[in-house]
């Protein structure tokens, strides 16, 4: 399966990019993750989104020809970050590539709750009828106190969380088949 | 008093920045209002936080001087545009000048719901402990139906909307007066 | 189909409550549609889950027995309001019920945002993992200044209205069939 | 100060019931804690609100007379028990004591994200026009893995979560005396 991973956060070092890598290469045999980078695209304007710049073009592509969609992200002030606010602006609009698609969502942060809120709100946006991507039900993956449970080489050391992680993705790839079928 | 209103759209003709214009020349006498552009700033990125970009540090520097904050925002996919949840990334980080601040929230759409997800959202993000802003309880202002509200010149036509923004308006200056004396 | 519609008043002339009893009769052909009086429960406690008084054992196991479930609430301080939540606390503990059954949401309005808070508080439970029903996806039926579309004998006089619960209702059958067909 | 704790859980050992009492007796110096059976009301119903039966109405003037509401809740269901919704549904109608009231929000849960997404529903509902109290802003008490943190008598053990506690208790004094001071 073609999947896309959006990460919330552009910093280089960031947990939840580590957390992004990290499911690319442990699930490399199942999935074929591609990371975009979307500090690299402009802001959503609504005046160009009919001729949309040629990066956005591209990255609307890539969610286009994927079969699902990982969203990993940092929580920021209860919600999401900007940068994948505006991600998901630009794929809401004319073609909307999110539509039906198959999605999960993980987060890390330093502190306890995982970014639960930040994943609370990314559901609702996720929901909207605008977007329509199906996001897996039940499952959540909230990785608290990161710190703890990843090395520096991004492996996640904390055998129950990944445990958990596999759990999740089983999950996610027999909703993603079963939505696949459905069609 | 000095307030910036914040607009959640970057596109020229948005119902939203219209709907700013009207609330800084209409109340004029009490509020000298600057709308800044966040279209300008660069994403969020931890990694230069501490030591930002000159358009940033003049951003924070500007709420900073600022007696309140008026957010003027569409709705987007349920919930704020990125470009807006991005201006409030780089606000609540290291100085944080939303924190205590008096904020009004306004909202325009062509639909019937005047933006009322959107404005929850921002509310949960700005009640949150890193940006901790005191938003004007009680009144919401919702403009559906803007473009039957709304002439070309941007003045708002519909007399109950004008009065209920005056009312608003009136509750929030109030409210202002009271936090600041109450400090 | 055997359906459930679970609605959020108790009053006698509620509009919620005349809204499931217009749902009942406009698709009888599709739908045999049973309207539990939530009244009659008594609180959720925990010291007696278990052994639940014979109303609730009787309420779990009508839910148990459908096909799907029809929320039908108005709004409360921009929530559910407590006697739709308490049932729901029932069926979240022990047997679920609700878990895996196709749902879909319904709210009426004396003002114009036809329970657009209360319907995004509950998607948020229906996806809890204690609950885990399956949301229709995509559509809203927000039914905004109902004293207007409604006549005293209950029947929605709005013919966009009728138009679009016809619409919903549809998708809903389509989306139940797939979900019972892929399990 | 008068304070009265509204505590979601009617079940006799509830861990949220401990922590009110533990609130109750640890800070008598400065507040009166009343706790009253929120499981003693009936379901909030409008036919019958103007003439609300003796149990309603004197639990309403018991909040109508104190100086301030703290709410110790559970979280069902990513959101709040029925019957605190219930309670709140009274509270907003004819008479609505709630309006203006300092109010703190506590929970305790058995798992590590202690009540996050039932107090964030509950902060949206205290928000609403209807019920308009004044929450105290910033600080939360998430009470995690409390079978870890409070022994059999009901007392918290773990000191960090008591100094945070009294840090909470002090600032919402604060917040109540300077709101009563500005009225």
């Amino acid at each position: 399966m073609k999947i896309i991973a959006l990460v919330g956060s552009i910093r280089r070092s960031s947990y939840n990019r580590k957390l992004a890598t990290f499911v690319q290469q442990r699930y490399v045999e199942q999935m074929d993750v591609t990371i975009p980078d979307l500090g690299a695209l402009p802001f959503y304007d609504q005046d160009i989104e009919l001729e949309a710049p040629a990066d956005v073009q591209a990255f609307k592509q890539t969610i286009m020809d994927a079969d699902g969609v990982i969203f990993v992200t940092p929580e920021y002030n209860h919600s999401i970050p900007g940068v994948l606010g505006n991600a998901i602006d630009w794929l809401s609009r004319v073609e909307r590539p999110l539509t039906g698609k198959p999605v999960m969502i993980l987060g890390a942060t330093l502190g306890p709750l995982g970014t639960v809120r930040a994943q609370s709100h990314l559901r609702q946006i996720l929901d909207s009828p605008g977007v329509a991507a199906r996001v897996l039900p039940g499952d959540e993956f909230l990785l608290s106190t990161v710190q703890n449970k990843m090395n520096i080489a991004g492996d996640i050391t904390d055998s129950k969380s990944v445990e958990w992680l596999d759990h999740c993705v089983a999950d996610y790839l027999k909703f993603a088949h079963q939505l696949a079928a459905s069609n």
